[in-house]
């Protein structure tokens, strides 16, 4: 072996075995360790076959850490929250001033924070990435969102540049993002829009299918196209592909078999609830943890669909004539319109808590490096990047010139599609959330005016008003009480 | 004055002085503090106004606790948060084993369980407590939900018993809600729900206005007609007063002058970050929160209005020719539908921590003492108590036989309401989406099947089947590639 490895990276799950094997055929030799020492095996065994790659295993966290060049960089690839502490715990005793912890995972950022704060007091220093791209991306080029000690990132600013997926015409898919837990809370963003995306398309496949009475054939062949075009993209082009897979344990397709259960791992969760806490509307990405949610109550939905089926509701409300080359032309722009919608509220969640916590976090390079590796890759972004660069303080993606103008072309159809699921009894959370998002914030005046004159009245929260500055309260009760007698 | 007082009352903001009034009136003579001292000659003022009521004042904390009688019961109306630490720190010096510490604000129920645990190893006894009504309520007789220390409540039942709103029939507007932090938690969604119901009214408000043109005189007749049917509650009338207030600084209504703004103090933040916890989807309290936030954002919204205008998209879309009276009817039958979806989804928050916390509680029970004295009070709420009655373990309100028939009966006016709105160009975030919950809700199979599928593609998360028991991969992506070749 070399003297001394590179790297190190530590947790051998796939994501942590692909990304090593990654880090290694870019070049740089890398040590491996895992608690479980047979996932180290599989890895030694991995990087023989995948093309000799210089992969060096270790069954104890003392030679691991030895065998890496100082200042030692190790890269965690572990689950979120205790598991990330125990690791930390098993390496640090072994590394020295100057080494530097990095969390690979999907991480709340105040947990790196605080992780960051204790490495300091070690004169370790620490990095919560973010590594988008599942486990294809992170063998193969993923989108990396590296935040923290800036110092430790130019430690390992050669390998991330190497190792992150490349689009041509805009670079390596990585960027240091920011201070303390920026990474890790980009990365949370990029997931609650992924969400979002996933949703949308489960919606826009919904409509198809239900309304449109479409076949799995047809399905294929209509995401084929659209991955063609504005919506080309990795979820576009995966979806074609589900289509397109035949069952092998009976007949038929195997979506059709796949249960209506959706699972979650935390990051949509959080972005919802950072949402409320930064008051930023994002109910595009709200709609679609939602639905994971109700996915889950299939019990209590066969139920509902009993109990309302049995006094004369069914589940798809009404058969409606539809001219099928129109819908699909429809829904693939109700879909694009909601994706602005969408990706207008996570970057406006970004820069709310870039603005919360001083990070001065750059909208058009998160959207840069979002362009390949990771899973909202799509040629979409580049549009946002160019909004931005357009107007780096745009208020509101849906207000760039160029956005404003692709949503107005899409808008009726967007209404037709939104409001042909209302009537066909499906449910377009995500669409419709959208639309509400797109009618409200382009509105001049809301019908707010009653919701604070409501609290004025049993609370006393006092009111503005339109003609003359100053906060006000009025007696509503007495007024009203008054004029009744 | 009497040798020793029932109780006392610390934090005299009109809340904390109208509640010390009420209790006072009902013949429990009550010692009230405040930091500034005019508060304090403020009430015992007000108190010799209204009726010479038993109300004594004490200008510092330790002879404000030596006049109550022992064991000492002290209720804090301070604003949530680090005024309540510094209350308790002040008032439990000069208390004793036994006496019993009571917050009666809209306090985050964690911190209510914190205090209690602290308040246990001084001996004394704590209680968090919600009180709804507003300022009125607080005075003739809210809706009270106290938590925490047993013992505690039965000390003062006797006072919150009398002190509560009165219902003909269901008795007094309180009961001991559960352990620990029970009484915060309930409250908070109590106040969750309160923003759903004033945002579905303010939609009904806007297409009445934006679509049906109705003036002011009118809502203000439409509403009255509605406080007298199934909508029949304190928002309904309230609003119906506000419509027929003139503006005394100008022309016209005074409605019209109040700037769209909403402003909110936390309690629906907090709701939304639960539900998101809990994995509930409570998708009508989410948009009255985002309805709220992007009421905010009035510049943004006057600038992104005259971007839409210039490229030719104005405010309200088209002008639809409606039959008002049809209108007229189908909002009330649309607000009424969502405003079930809306509760449905506040009592699964409650339920949901309930189970997690093992408090349980009684979701009949708590719509019972919402009837009357609180802000959502309504005779809807019966109808809720009723359900529970019926069905103590309900899954879902909407699926209660009773809700699930008014549902039908009302959905097609929904699904028109909404479509109405949508076509028009407006927004309305909690109708539709409680629509979306409820198609949701009732729908055996959704396209959950698909967003799964699209989780094992590309994350290797698994999937279930519809058919064979247990727990798939598939290797979708080799099978495609293969396909393609």
């Amino acid at each position: 072996m070399v003297t001394q490895t590179r790297i190190g990276l530590a947790g051998l799950a796939v994501m942590g075995q692909n990304l090593a094997l990654n880090i290694a055929e870019k070049g740089f030799p890398i040590s491996v360790y895992n608690r479980t020492t047979s996932k180290v095996d599989e890895t030694i065994e991995r990087a023989k076959h995948e093309g000799n790659l210089p992969v060096y295993g270790f069954h104890d966290p003392k030679s691991f850490v030895n065998s890496i060049q100082k200042p030692r960089v190790v890269i965690m690839l572990v689950k979120a929250g205790s598991p990330v502490d125990q690791t930390i715990k098993t390496l640090s005793v072994y590394m020295e001033k100057g080494d530097c912890i990095i969390d690979g995972g999907n991480e709340w950022y105040e947990n790196t924070e605080r992780r960051e704060k204790q490495m300091a007091e070690l004169g370790l220093l620490y990095l919560g990435m973010g590594v988008s791209g599942g486990e294809e991306g992170a063998r193969n080029g993923p989108s990396i969102m590296p935040g923290g000690s800036f110092e430790a990132y130019k430690y390992i600013e050669d390998i991330l540049l190497k190792v992150a997926a490349q689009v041509p015409d805009s670079g390596p898919c990585v960027t240091y993002i920011g201070k303390g837990g920026a990474g890790n809370f980009v990365k949370m963003i990029h997931n609650g829009i992924e969400y979002g995306d996933m949703q949308l398309i489960a919606e826009a496949y919904d409509v198809l299918k239900s309304v449109g009475k479409l076949s799995n054939e047809e399905l294929h062949q209509v995401f084929s196209e659209w991955n063609k075009g504005e919506l080309l993209s990795f979820l576009i082009e995966i979806t074609a592909d589900i289509f397109g897979i035949k069952d092998d344990k009976g007949n038929g397709y195997l979506v059709d078999k796949v249960l209506d259960k959706t699972g979650m791992k935390g990051t949509g969760k959080w972005t919802v609830q950072q949402a409320a806490e930064l008051s930023i509307a994002a109910p595009t990405i709200a709609s679609s943890l939602d639905s994971r949610f109700l996915s889950g109550l299939k019990d209590e939905r066969v139920q509902a669909s009993n109990t309302f089926k049995s006094i004369g509701v069914s589940d798809i409300l009404t058969e409606q004539c539809v001219d099928k080359q129109k819908l699909i032309d429809d829904v693939r722009k109700a879909l694009y319109a909601s994706k602005i919608c969408s990706y207008a509220q996570g970057m406006n969640l970004i820069r709310a808590k870039s603005i919360e916590k001083g990070w001065d976090l750059k909208l058009g390079e998160l959207a840069r490096i979002w362009k390949g590796g990771c899973i909202i890759r799509a040629v979409f972004l580049d549009r946002i990047k160019k909004a931005y660069d357009r107007n780096p303080d745009l208020a509101n993606l849906l207000v760039d010139p160029e956005f404003a103008k692709e949503i107005i072309d899409r808008q009726l159809a967007w209404r037709r599609v939104v409001c042909l699921a209302i009537n066909s009894g499906i449910s377009t959370p995500g669409m419709s959330s959208s639309l509400a998002y797109f009618d409200t914030y382009r509105r001049e005046r809301l019908p707010a005016n009653l919701v604070q004159a409501q609290r004025d009245y049993f609370g006393a929260h006092t009111y503005e008003r339109i003609d003359i500055p100053g906060s006000f309260h009025t007696e509503w009760f007495k007024i009203a009480k008054s004029s009744k007698m």
